[in-house]
Order: C-alpha cells, then sequence, then structure tokens
C-alpha cells in the first residue's frame, strides 16, 4: 500500500486497480473518521512517475487451453450455468476478475502468477455474449479458436473501463462481487450510471419533484458474490481423476526424493534447506505433466519449522540437521492437478517430547480424516476433531486446519474452510478439496505437520437420520508418515489401523510408479505398526 | 397469545407484561409489513374481562432465605458487584426482571413457579439502594430481617410501574435486557422519558431549533444483556459443593428406585410411565433436603422414548414395557442443588440395533466428558464430539447436546449452550454447569438419552500452549449407565477405561449413603467391564 502525505490531512494515492471496492471502502470508512479522505489520482498517476522507464514489462508467457479430459465440463456448459444465475438475479452481465475464476470457467491456464496457473484477465459474460479482456501476444492460435469456439470475444486488457463505461450507457446491470473486482471497475460503473441517470433525468424534468429517488429507468448495479466460486469448489469427475492422478505421480517424486535425502544424510553430505527444495523440484520436474511448484517450497530444519510460512533463502538458510526435527511442506501444479503435502521426518533418534507431540498431531490428522459428518456441515466444526488431542495435554496450534484447493489451479481457494475461526458459513459439499494439516509448532524448538489432502465424498452409512447424505473425505496425497516419529502407547487400535492401512494403500498405488531404491523405500516405509 | 380482529385491520391487543420488549417490537414490526397496528390495551384489559372471577389468585407461597453455606456470596458482595456495572455502563440502576437473577442476587428462594424454586417479583438495583417488588404476604419475618440486613427495600409488586416513571422523572438512567424484560416496563419508561423530555425542552424554548434531537440532559435508558447471568451462571466454591452433595443424595434416591423398579419387572407388576414417576419422586422426596422435582419426569416405554419432550399423562401413558427400552429423564430441587439425570435401561433383552445406538449415544457422551479445551472456547465447538459416533452410521439427534442448570435454581440456564446451533459465541467458563446428553431416538422405536450433569473445570496439563488455561469437566452425577446395553466390540480399550473408571466413582462416592438391597443393587450395577 502507498501513501502520501499531502498539506495537514493525509490523502491516500493508490492504484485503485490494486484495491478491491469493499477493501478501498473500508480504507475510507476508517481514514473518514480521522477527517481524513481518499483521493483516487489518475493523472499523473504517481506510482507511474516513480517506476518510470525501471518498471517491468508484465509478463506475457502463452495461455493454453486446459483440455477438457481435465476440466470435464466445456466452456459453453460453464456459461450457460453463468447466465442462469445472470437470469436468476436480473442482471444483464457479470464481471469477472478473480484470475482463477477466468481460468476455470473459460478453461484456459496461464504463467503470468509464480505457482498459479493464471493469466492476467478480465472476464464480461452477458446473456447473449462474453468478452476476455487479455493481452493479445499470450493467444495462441489454438486459445482463439477455442474461445471462438464458446463464442468469447478478445478484447485489449487495457479497454474494460471503457467497456464498463459502454455497458452502463447501454443501462446494463452489472453484477460485482466488490469483495474482488476492484475499484477502479465499480467506481467507473457507478459514475457512468450516474451520468446515464443525470442525462435521463434532464431528458423527463418534473420528475424528479417528488423527490423520491427513482432510478427504476436506470442501472444499478447487482452487488453480491461471485457464484463462480462455489461452482469451482465443487469438483467434477474428470477434475478428481486429475487430482488423485497427479498425486500418485507426485507421490512417486516424493519417494524418489525422500530415498536421496536419506542416502545423503547417511552420507554426512552437507545439505541446506533450499538444496532440498531445489533436489525435490528436480524429481517433481522429471514426472509428466508438471508445470511449476504450487507455492514456495517451505523446507525447516528444527527451528526453522516452527516458523509457520518460512521461505529459506541460499544466503541465509539451514544446513539440514540430522538430529532435528525436518518438516517439508511442498506441492506441485500438473497438467490434471495440484498438490500439497506436508511431512515431518526425524533421520536420528526422536526425543519422547518429538514422539509425543508427532503422535497427538497425527491423532488430529487421523480424527478429521475419518470424520463422517452430515450435510450442511460448515467446515469449522470439524476442526476441534484435528486438535482434540494436542489440547488434551495443552497444546494447540495457531493456524487453520483445512483449506480448499483448486483442481489444476490455485493452491488456495474458497469459498470452504476447516478453521477455529467460526465465521465461515460455507458447508461442506461433495467433490470439495480440503487439506488435513494439523500440526504443532515448539518456538525455537521444532515444526510437525502432517498434511494430506482430501476429497468431500458421500459416505453410504447404514443410516441415513433426517432423510440427507451424511459425508465423509476420500485421501488424494499417498505419501508415508514416518512411523519412527510415533509413540504407539498413545494411538488406540483402530488409530494403529488407520496409520497400516493408509500405508498399504500408498504401497499398492504408489509403487507401480516405482523401481529400485524408491521402490525398496516406499516398502520399508509402509510396512504395518503392531500395537503390543 | 392473544389477539382481537378489530375492522378491517389487525389489532393486536395483549397483556404487555406477558412479552419481553424484544419480543413485542419483533411483533410490532412483523404485523407492520402488512399494515397492521400493535395496540396495548390497559383499559379495559380483555383479559381480566374474560376471566372476570374464575382467575385463580396468584400463588403467595413464603419465600425462604437460601442459606449463605449454600449461595457462598452473601447478596451484599453480589449488589456491590451489580453496582460497580452500573457504574461503568453509566446506568443511575437496572432493572432485574428474569426470576431466578432475583433469586440468585437476593439468596432467596420462592415457590411460585413449578419447578423453579423462585418467587414472583421485580427488582431495582439503584447505586444507593435497592428494592424488591413483590408480595408482602410471600414474606416472613426471616426474609425481612435478611432483606433489611442487605439494604433492600419492599415494595408492593404492582408498583413497579409507577416507580420507573418515578425514576424517569428523576432523570434516572435505567438499564434494561430488552430479551428479558417485559414490554410495559420498557414502554412506561420510554414514554416518561419523552414526557420528560418535552418538560424540559418547553422550559428552554429555542434549545431545540437547531434541529438536532439533543437529550443529553435528559435520560433515555442503557439497553444491553443483564450482567447478572453470566455471574451466576459461574458457580463458586459453595455452589458447586452444594451440587455435588445434592448429586450424591440423588443417586442413592435412584438406586433405591431402580431395585423397587427392577423387582416390580421381575414379579410382572404392570407399572404405566406416570406409576414410575410417581414412585420416583416418593424415593427422591425422602432424601435431605428435598423440595420438588426440577421438571415434569420423561418417563418413556418404548416408542414414547423417542417423543423428547414427552410427558405421561395418568389417562393416557403407557404400561413400561420389560420387552423395550425405557428412558427414563428427571431431576430435583435439592435446598443446595439441582439435578438432572437421563439414564436408559432394557429389563430383559435388548437387540443388536438398541446395542448398536446406545452404545454410539455413550461414546458421544464419553468424548464430550472427556474433552478439554483452550479458555474462551464457545460450547458449540464441543458438540460434534457428542455426535461424532452417531454420524459415522448415519445418525444424529435432534436437539442440543448441553444446557445450563442453576445451583439450586432453574434447571434451565443460560447464557452458555453446546449446541448445534452455532450462534451461542458464549464461551464455556471454569465454574460453569451444563449437561451431556446426546441420545438418538429412532421414531415409533425407542428413544435413547444418556446425560450427567458437568462442571467445567481447569484442566492441569502438562502444558499451557498460548499461555492460556486449559479447561475440561467434572462429572457431578453419579448414577450407573447400563452394561448390558453397551456393545463392547465398538468401544475402545479407553471407551471401557472411562466406564469402568466411572462406576468405580460411583460405587465409592453413593454406596455410603445406600445400604441393603440397593447397595447391592449399586454393587452389582457397577462393575467392570473387560474388552477381550
Amino acid at each position: 500500500m502507498m501513501f502520501w502525505l499531502l498539506g495537514p490531512k493525509l490523502a491516500l494515492i493508490r492504484e485503485q486497480f490494486l484495491f478491491s471496492f469493499d477493501a478501498a471502502e473500508e480504507l475510507k470508512e476508517a481514514i473518514a473518521k480521522k477527517n481524513h479522505k481518499l483521493v483516487y489520482l489518475y493523472n499523473p498517476n504517481l506510482v507511474d512517475e516513480i517506476w518510470k522507464g525501471s518498471r517491468p514489462m508484465p509478463p506475457n508467457k502463452p495461455i493454453r487451453v486446459h483440455e477438457l479430459k481435465y476440466a470435464g465440463v466445456d466452456v459453453a456448459s460453464k456459461l450457460s450455468f453463468l447466465r442462469s444465475e445472470l437470469l436468476d438475479t436480473c442482471s444483464s452481465a457479470i464481471i469477472v476478475s478473480m484470475l482463477d475464476e477466468i481460468a476455470w470457467l473459460l478453461n484456459l491456464r496461464g504463467s503470468d502468477v509464480p505457482h498459479s496457473p493464471v493469466m492476467y484477465a478480465y472476464l464480461i459474460v452477458e446473456v447473449d455474449g462474453a468478452k476476455l479482456f487479455v493481452d493479445n501476444s499470450k493467444v495462441t492460435p489454438e486459445v482463439l479458436n477455442h474461445l471462438e469456439n464458446a463464442g468469447v470475444e478478445l478484447k485489449p486488457y487495457d479497454t474494460i473501463l471503457s467497456e464498463v463505461e459502454s455497458l452502463a450507457a447501454k443501462g446494463a446491470e452489472l453484477w460485482f462481487d466488490t469483495s474482488s473486482v476492484n475499484a477502479a471497475i465499480v467506481n467507473t460503473y457507478k459514475s457512468a450510471c450516474d451520468r446515464h441517470f443525470e442525462i435521463h433525468a434532464s431528458d423527463r424534468k418534473g420528475n424528479l419533484h417528488n423527490g423520491s429517488n427513482d432510478q427504476s429507468w436506470g442501472p444499478s448495479g447487482v452487488y453480491r458474490a461471485s457464484p463462480i466460486s462455489l461452482a469451482k469448489a465443487v469438483k467434477n469427475h474428470a477434475e478428481l481423476e486429475g487430482m488423485r492422478n497427479s498425486h500418485l505421480r507426485d507421490a512417486a517424486a516424493l519417494a524418489q526424493f525422500w530415498v536421496w535425502l536419506e542416502e545423503e544424510v547417511d552420507k554426512e553430505v552437507k545439505l541446506t534447506e533450499v538444496d532440498v527444495a531445489d533436489k525435490l523440484l528436480e524429481f517433481r520436474s522429471k514426472q509428466a505433466g508438471f508445470i511449476d511448484t504450487s507455492f514456495d517450497t517451505i523446507s525447516g530444519s528444527g527451528a526453522n519449522g516452527a516458523i509457520i510460512h518460512y521461505k529459506p533463502e541460499p544466503e541465509s538458510c539451514s544446513v539440514v540437521d540430522p538430529k532435528k526435527l525436518f518438516l517439508l511442506d511442498s506441492g506441485a501444479q500438473y497438467v490434471d492437478g495440484t498438490t500439497d503435502v506436508t511431512r515431518t521426518v526425524h533421520f536420528g533418534k526422536p526425543t519422547a517430547r518429538e514422539k509425543e507431540c508427532f503422535t497427538r498431531v497425527l491423532q488430529g490428522h487421523i480424527a478429521l480424516d475419518q470424520a463422517v459428518f452430515p450435510e450442511n456441515t460448515p467446515g469449522f466444526v470439524l476442526d476441534a476433531f484435528a486438535r482434540s488431542s494436542l489440547w488434551k495435554i495443552g497444546l494447540d496450534y495457531r493456524h487453520g486446519t483445512g483449506h480448499g484447493v483448486g483442481a489444476a489451479l490455485n493452491v488456495h481457494e474458497g469459498p470452504q474452510s476447516i478453521s477455529f475461526r467460526y465465521g465461515n458459513m460455507t458447508p461442506l459439499q461433495k467433490g470439495m478439496i480440503v487439506s488435513n494439516e494439523p500440526g504443532y509448532y515448539e518456538d525455537h524448538a521444532f515444526g510437525i505437520r502432517i498434511e494430506n489432502l482430501l476429497c468431500v465424498k458421500e459416505v453410504d452409512t447404514p443410516n441415513r437420520y433426517g432423510g440427507i447424505e451424511y459425508l465423509g473425505f476420500e485421501k488424494l496425497t499417498y505419501v508415508p508418515i514416518q512411523t519412527k516419529l510415533v509413540d504407539l502407547s498413545l494411538l488406540s487400535v483402530a488409530e494403529v489401523d488407520w496409520l497400516n492401512n493408509y500405508h498399504a494403500q500408498v504401497w499398492e498405488k504408489v509403487s507401480p510408479l516405482l523401481d529400485g531404491s524408491a521402490s525398496e523405500w516406499l516398502w520399508n516405509n509402509t510396512q504395518p505398526l503392531v500395537k503390543q
């Protein structure tokens, strides 16, 4: 955020393209209380004055078509669903500015944002047409053809405001999700509507004399949440298949990686946290359909593992210490899916404290994984399952337990979540993907997190009390959990069975993709535990 | 609720003493949408016209002093706490109309409401005084002395409105919890304030010309939740001791009752659900300090057990069927505490279905009982623990899991609850009492509920992550849970241990109060289960 002090009052001068309308309004209200005023500056844009010639060019890598076999539903069907929403809300068109929503709607993927396969664009979907505002240089002939087939017209990226103005002038009722659409677009529309209103008002003198602010003959906008977010969150069959398949290839890469790492550590090779992350990327990039990491790898040895969003840097990161816990949270973008997995391991002999904490995190992971719950249950209802075992000894963790994940899209997406923040009332629905990632972080000592991705599925319960569906989870992630860190005395028989069953599935699903030492590693790391 | 149709529009004529201000306002708004108006009628009060001479006299049983050894805190201290709240909110006085709040504040108990040891009264607590509005005939010399010592003045019950008026005329800022204070009182105050405002306004002509509604020199009322509700919910040491002791005597009565009932059933005596409830009352009434039942006993055989708030009536109730489940939810008011306990039993051989459902309800009961959670956790966070085991096979129950309970007061009290309704954000606090009563109800077949009362306590966890307290529960109820209904194959070792440990405590705590067949019954019904 940027601001200048102008005179006795604080005037804020900002790129209103960079702030959602809601965020700008909130700021406006907050500073108004101190008698400050938010001023939008267009000419000169002071930020551009500072950049001058040194501003980097916007990314312009080509857009690609996300194949129907991975997308599952064609663009025409998605637009048709969206148009029925337009009719239901009496909107003429919707302005879509969330990049993952545009990518999902149009079955396109881009490379403009690190780790997220999206392209800079705006999309306007009208009842009888659609316009994609994007830099033409990114549009390949294949993409052009794909868009033409779906009836989507191309427009230059920087013509979005003039298009919104001209729609307003034509009296179009535009639908905005003001939590995401930027302030520039909404303000442009509102101003244009006001002008439209004034012109009509002067045309129809006397009509205003009754004092009522009758806008029934002019547009005023529809302001409500995007209907795309939920539709995108509920994955279809093809998306789930892509998620399953990409997770198995990802698991194979991880098995190869862990063998390599354990061998290097055995040979007492000094490896930094960044070396390790780089090598993991190398293994992943050999997997079919690999595109990118899905976020910056969190590779934390010892105390660094306790920093929840730790990002090791080459010049400052630690060497992986074989005598400490090592936390590795990483993921990848594949052509067919997105992965996100965390494992915590010890290369030597863990302390009783480390084992107890690890085991309680694991118990939370298992409890959430095994939860069955009635339809219409918001994620926060399940959050306590993941913490219960830690709570029993006075431990907890300061992050949510689960976030939504896109299918070959952003690794964080809404609208669902599983969190101790009780505000998100979105029910978990069949086909949604969530992470299951309880943890425990002991400052200056170690961090533990065990993360799988799960897909919400219907459970075939023997009863259906209330005539409703009961839901549960299907695992997507198949990577061994280090049994050396498990304190068996804490686990119930059912929990031991869960772990053994999980490892049997890991072997069954991932071993066909491996050979040699990686296959041997997988075998050794999926052997059942026996509770005495 | 009553209303008359007067002319083309619906006019509502009601006893505004019977509706909280909030409820009346809600009604007013609802009917205003249909262009109807809420009209308060004072003279004639049409309800009184209908009653004429046949209206029963108001109850006038004597009030008694709730001894300090049970109350734990004297009236002066409670009033002093309340007065500090008055100062904090810039109120001159608070109008207390919740009967249990008055009883708690004044360490008094009454007999005006069946099952609830309260008396009809209003209380006004000012910074420098307090007035109790109550029918003088209920006030014994002891109570009068008790009130005088606490500086509480007596006023006739029906002078509450004139007192409110005169306080308003004096410019007093009165604090109302409009969710409970009746519409008559709040409306009287508001009208009096308006009159007060008008008189001052005409005294100070010209002051209104600036157009602002400046009431800074007149009272307007403080409208916020009563501070007494939470103070009352958090029990002190003496209240908890009374709850513990009364629960043991109650458990002794229940043991005597169950021996009797099992013997009668063995002898094939036909007993109705009401006969059984009456006999239970007989056993309870022999216990020291017994005063009343704490609610209408729910005594349900077979399908009647599936009716959650079933009240058997002598002329229509069922005979207790030895071949079906029998649900008994009952409680008592003792001089030192309030009980509420539900047990479900079978006199013959339960079906596998009944055992599975019972066992899953028991697992939910155990999970909640054993929960440990950080301070500031609202009750709804724990609700899923009680349902999880039922959810796994597609079962659920349509009531909350826990309600607050008064100490020798109302069997239902707020502000805390444990419920699948996620709106109650009141954190569970040390000293609060809640019921733990998961259930399962199979329509037209049977009902199962297992209910203990619990007290929230601090748990001495080995860690205190976040530097906060971790809380858990202490059991108050010590009544055997019928092990015949337990499907051992479903229980974990920890759950079997819980049940055995509970039964060992039941024997240890309750057997000293029993002899003969009741003691023998208790011994037989507290024997440990062994999981193979």
